[in-house]
């Protein structure tokens, strides 16, 4: 057994039935503008619409931002990079359209009932603890020394005790599911190690890389 | 054969008899102030003091981006907080003692060199096709995917051609030479595969994402 717990699909929400990233967004063949999936909430749509001012079907790093700041916060740009990377359709440039947008709104509302659920103070901050916890909610044990490592890279180095807004929760929580993810699709018997060609490897990392230009 | 090449000790400069990171740093038993290595440049150790303004004998991350801008150009906090991270001494909190500072200094001297040996037309930038070959040129045959999705991450998303400054030379080059060092490290047979327990593969992985507080 492995020691990183209960399984779930590939996805960056906390437990998704949908799947964000290739293999979907099919161009409706009249406007090339592709759809939001049925039963998208209409805030969903307003939210996105109102940012594409063009109607190019496709908003990019900034407008996301704006567009996700109506329902949950402004997310530094940095997330917003992330964010992009991990719901983009991997074909096409730093852009989403309705369906990966549709897909990210509802993974971080998934992220927002657990950082509240775990946030037993309502202070709108999370200690490493809780984290640990949260992850393990939702079905990953992640060790304390990873999450130690992870953690170290927040906070202002004085070594305070770190607490994760729901901002850096989000990014932590996304990577390391998402990289949890990626390495169980290469343990397929579930014991806890993994043989990874040197490409494999690199191509599992890099996304997770954040970089501006 | 493994894919990545020829073979080189861990370290994040192109080429280095050093290895910066844990195993070094002796505290003087006098003073507590860990000292230069032998022979370091009076000019490096001129831009360390100059930022240690109380002699503590660390440097943060504003003070570091301070002390490098003496010897290189003022680097985005981004970039500083990577080289903090793979630089400093682990069981440190972010900060940088001489030693650790030395070995950063010489490390992006060998990188400076080879980024204006590649860049052919003293533009100030490089091209992926010349990162490529810069990275060749030092025993790194990183694969054309691996390096297209890594410089995918730079630029504004307009898919124009990525150029490199050398800020972002620094972080691709160190990011592709320290995780492909990490990964021979554990394919002791150079067979271009690795096995690797999930642990080992989050915590090879987790140094090279950027964070922020």
């Amino acid at each position: 057994m492995s020691s990183y717990g209960r399984y779930h699909s590939q996805s960056y929400a906390p437990s998704a039935p949908s799947l964000p990233g290739s293999g979907y967004g099919q161009v409706s063949s009249s406007s090339g503008y592709t759809s939001f999936p049925p039963g998208t909430h209409p805030d969903v749509i307003r939210s996105f619409q109102a940012v594409d001012r063009d109607r190019s079907g496709f908003i990019d790093e900034k407008e996301l931002q704006q567009a996700l700041s109506s329902g949950f916060q402004k997310f530094d740009l940095r997330t917003i990079r992330l964010l992009m990377f991990l719901f983009k359709n991997p074909n096409e440039p730093l852009r989403i359209g309705p369906q990966e947008f549709a897909a990210l709104w509802s993974c971080l509302g998934h992220w927002r009932a657990i950082f509240e659920r775990y946030d037993k103070d309502r202070s709108g901050k999370i200690d490493p603890l809780e984290l640990r916890d949260a992850l393990y909610g939702i079905g990953y044990a992640v060790p304390a020394s990873v999450l130690q490592l992870l953690i170290s890279k927040y906070g202002d180095g004085s070594g305070r005790r770190v607490e994760l807004g729901f901002d850096s929760f989000v990014e932590c929580g996304m990577i390391l599911k998402g990289l949890t993810d990626k390495f169980k699709e290469k343990d397929t018997r579930y014991t806890g190690s993994a043989t990874l060609s040197y490409d494999t490897f690199m191509s599992m990392v890099i996304p997770f890389l954040v970089s501006y230009d």
